[in-house]
């Protein structure tokens, strides 16, 4: 890629799940999206939010990201 | 599905249209959409509009909503 | 299509790239869309950006928008 | 109308009151503004308030919208 | 109560969740938020949200908003 | 008025001018919306701007503010 | 006008339609605004949409802005 | 209160309102929240509204604000 | 708890502070509001912030966030 | 300056503090950007926040807001 | 550059203003921006206005951005 | 510093990139804002972003903050 060409990119928003914190939901959720879409270029995080468990400790990380990736040609 | 798994969701953005009101609306959506994705877990709504006949009424509501799913590993 | 009949429409967001400038694109981004996706119907512009070369030209501009397109029964 | 020819839509912000509910609402705010203004194309919810009567019950749903009709040229 | 005089209200945000629809859930919690807090003025939406089945139709809508009330001197 | 009767209001977006301050400038708006709509109901205010003097004083504030009215049916 | 004069602008909010381009939807709107309120100071836009024809093409861009006006004394 | 030690504040949205200016009603909220709550920290203005009197007077400014205070452990 | 009942959530604003990082502040905010309120369900972020030492290093880091808990019939 | 020139703008975001009001935390924010930064047009108010004392009195208003310069050629 | 390096942008807001349209209101403040500052990397569209003539015409776009650029070390 | 004196801020938008976390891009940007502003007090995170190495793994994160320092008089 080299800036100047005409080129398209598509963005679509996952939520990744982690209770090893927020980093761990991130790489979570672009693994998947690395899998079974085209090749990822980035990654913006929406929101962060999360479940809390019985005994009052967090219990998960929920990250709601979108990651972006260029179409082809 | 429990709390502390690692896990991925996928949200999309839809927009059911129905005159029957609001609600009617949101249940368009998710059922096209639950039968054409994997299955469906929660919606958003992010925008209530509409359109108007030519005589003052309300013709269809248009609900923009975001449907998530869990994507299977 | 005529108003006031059920039906659902889809929104994917995507980012057109074009050095000759914003309309173009817009433009570059819907004709993709148009090829990969059902029918579009609109587009609604969510940011606009671009890359500066070295000598402090825009030497690219990027688009994100939104693109919708009606979902078949 | 007919899409690619040159024309002008004006937007007002309306408050539809009503105690039947929000559908009940909006089309009040619609039904006049169809009276008052010239003909209207369509609307967009923008907030939903309401009155919570002495006994706990809503009273009545206060739907903030906006409506949109095309300006003769 | 008259317009001009000091006084002071306070917004709590809580959650109504129904399967009959917006204003059932908006009821639920305006409803329990009367009984627990001081008396009610007023309540303003927030987001809407829901839970789908696993046959696709929409189980429950959760509508998250703030109740406003009073302060006592 | 009374709560739970069907009525409408419309929103109008003003700008008031004033080098006194900022309730000032919401007054003049105010007041002259006063005179030229229907009678108002109440007002929010969207921005607080202003000019700067050659002397680096503020030499006016501009406050950008909603002022609703009912609506006669 | 002179800095530190209190003074009032309303704004009203219009969406110009062209298929020129960005500019060209601006200006309409901008001339028929010019037209039939008072004498305009100034714009903003609000959002950018558009129409997609069935090639693919954009036949027509929405330019949603606010146009701002001095109300006389 | 050190910086660098663990602690945890809570905030509270609260309305106060007076006929005397933004900065009253901002006291008056501030002072009834100080009596009921813990200590205050310190306050967010989220809104600035108000009631118009049948003269066109402004009768009263309302303002939204969140106060914070910290919680003892 | 099973969807499709009726039952109301409330949510509170906290901040967590922490010198350890993000996640540890978010736990020390979640385990505060789980002793004082009633047993907590979820947390979402609201803002990220931190203090800056004399010597340029973060001394701690503030994370606002809504925590929400079932309320109980 | 005249309109249809091309020039350009700089803005800054800057927090003026003061005990005595709204008015005099932007004087001060604008008196001090004056003397350091070039000749100042405007100013834009991004927030209004403030100090509560022991005593439950607001000790002092921090306003945040954006200035704006011309640069020179 | 290459990624997964540390390094540090600064983002600086400039208002480009130019009577022939959008584009060549972004690039007057790149170009103005690139000879004062070090090296810009890329723009951000913050917001478009503009100035209307006497005769109903935009005399000039004025576009808010955000231009960034990386820190030497 | 004391509270209730006159004093002002700046605040300075700067981007911290780091593979090592979250943390880590912050203290970057803030180290090196403090080596070459005045002494920050706080900063605010505004956006996460990151970037993605062709094998599907995080290679950095960029995290975009707000730092704050006094301006000395």
């Amino acid at each position: 890629m080299s800036y100047g060409e005409d080129r398209i990119y598509k963005k679509v928003e996952v939520i990744g799940v982690s209770k090893r914190g927020i980093e761990a939901a991130i790489q979570a959720a672009v693994s998947k999206a690395h899998r079974t879409l085209e090749k990822l270029s980035w990654f913006e995080v929406q929101d962060i939010r999360g479940h809390v468990a019985d005994d009052g400790t967090v219990s998960e990380y929920q990250v709601v990201l979108k990651v972006a990736f260029q179409l082809k040609e």
